[in-house]
């Protein structure tokens, strides 16, 4: 643990406790938020993610990063506990702390149980115990489950029924927010995300044919016939979202904000993002798809997002799908190489 | 454990597990699961339920009651070994345990992930390792939380925003059954309950108010106003309905399917269940009522069905609400005097 400085100029700043803040979309949001002048604490288990992500802000006093099992109670509240000893009481909790590994979810349950829900569970506890009152969670489009036919995801769709372990968990963890937002929270964000992309990765499609392709130059090889077709957004656009919102929301009365975060564009086929990857890396090799419309248990091949709420609020994206995927293949690609 | 037959007769009958089967709803569905020639194997934690509450099927060949923490794998898996040794494979699960207690789980959200949403993740687990198919899910229209002005409410509304952690232990739990649809599971039922009132009582607001009136038959004291309406069913009813359902659906295609049962009516107010109790068991009795128009934190203080579904299916109540409300108090008072 670096030394800090215990001045005024510390003390003044609003205090953010980041779960999941080593991660992807942590990371990203961690080097926002100090920008904006936060104080940071970054708690992570650093099973995805790792300090390495925050390497260019760790010398950034504003910023203190823990390993630690958010899972458990006990740990969740000494987090708290030591983020109160170096910054000061909380303001807002930003929850990403998931296992972000669908198909290893499929397998075994408890992997989304432990790392998605009961990191839930037991912030929500912590906030309780610690008196937090704003808590901002990265909920997923995995909630939906498969709407065939549906133009365009909306928040009002129901009944949801998630197919992957992934989705339950978020669903689930959507579920005792709610409940925890009428008992002592008092501004809740559920900010359902869209695929996101971009650096730096640590898994999903680009970064998993960046990798392939790198190890094996002539061949990429793609699960499924790569007609899925999704829409994406660059992480970016995603926590400029998640901060605009967390700047004009207001109190939830007792219920928590439900939004999609997304492109509401037609999105792109895995096909073209395998060729945007071939193009960029080796673009001599030869694609071969599989013959499912699907990639594995609890993928959903098509997927768009009625982002309507969004807009109304006065946000949305610069980038379109296929923007976003060219320009987080090229970055991955740099990542990677 | 009393002595089975082991007789081609007990082999030939298909193999019922009843989770929450000593409890209020369970054990009348595991009295009309043995009448309609099933074997009954019922696992029941005995904290709000009570093999008392099976006296009347107690000497039947046909039922096996066990005592066990289902929130356990180890327990739901050594469950289903049981039975397995009893009565053969099971071919349906019926998961009615939970905590009942709903201002329990607000105090301590521990209950709720224990004994309402740990039981459904631990016996979906054992369903995978025995390869069960079929599975009847007890959700509730807690699951919705408060929606102010509307109507009824129906399957298709969404977010849901319970605000109670039994309602938000309940949504996940049909999340996590959702999941297990699509990987393993082949008929999947997720009934979202109503009010449910009749005889054997083991809580709720009739069961409060003739519990009080009998030891204090001068003053009825009712938390709230007395304004709180909602609709009531009565328990013979719902499980006629869930039985019926179970008769009447189909191989899910990967999908639970998720229906509200209960009465449409505008339901009654707590101030008429309140009359009726008191006409019952204390005519001379004062009515005292609060001031706040709900109970208690997760307290729904109206609250309608929309049950066009379940009716397309071909079910429908033969009691009101009111009807439903007459009978239980006539039963409970019974019950209790």
């Amino acid at each position: 643990v670096k030394e800090k400085l215990s001045g005024l100029d510390l003390n003044a700043k609003p205090v953010a406790f980041v779960a999941g803040g080593a991660g992807f979309v942590g990371s990203n949001l961690v080097r926002r938020l100090l920008a904006e002048g936060w104080n940071v604490f970054v708690a992570d288990n650093f099973s995805l993610g790792s300090a390495d992500l925050l390497d260019s802000v760790s010398a950034n006093n504003s910023l203190e990063i823990v390993e630690a099992d958010l899972s458990l109670r006990t740990s969740a509240l000494e987090c708290f506990s030591q983020c109160a000893r170096v910054f000061g009481d909380i303001d807002d909790v930003w929850h990403l702390a998931a296992n972000s590994d669908i198909p290893a979810g499929v397998t075994d349950p408890n992997v989304d149980l432990k790392d998605t829900f009961m990191t839930t569970f037991a912030l929500l506890e912590a906030c309780k115990a610690w008196d937090v009152k704003n808590f901002h969670f990265a909920s997923s489009s995995a909630v939906y489950g498969q709407w065939d036919g549906e133009a365009g995801l909306s928040e009002t769709l129901g009944p949801l029924r998630p197919i992957s372990n992934y989705g339950a968990m978020k669903l689930a963890s959507e579920a005792q927010i709610s409940a925890a937002c009428e008992a002592f929270l008092s501004r809740v964000n559920i900010f359902r995300f869209p695929n996101v992309i971009g650096t730096p990765a640590t898994h999903g499609v680009i970064y998993d044919f960046v990798k392939r392709l790198l190890d094996q130059p002539t061949i990429l090889q793609v699960l499924g016939n790569g007609t899925q077709q999704k829409s994406y957004l660059h992480v970016s656009e995603l926590v400029d979202a998640m901060l605009f919102i967390s700047q004009h929301d207001s109190p939830s009365g007792g219920y928590p904000q439900i939004l999609n975060i997304g492109n509401d564009d037609d999105g792109v086929s895995v096909k073209f993002i395998a060729e945007q990857v071939v193009k960029e890396i080796a673009p001599l090799a030869e694609i071969r798809y599989g013959s499912e419309s699907k990639g594995w248990i609890g993928d959903i091949p098509r997927f768009s997002y009625n982002t309507d709420r969004l807009k109304a609020i006065g946000w949305r994206p610069k980038l379109t799908s296929k923007a976003s995927v060219e320009r987080a293949v090229f970055e991955i690609a740099s990542q990677l190489k």
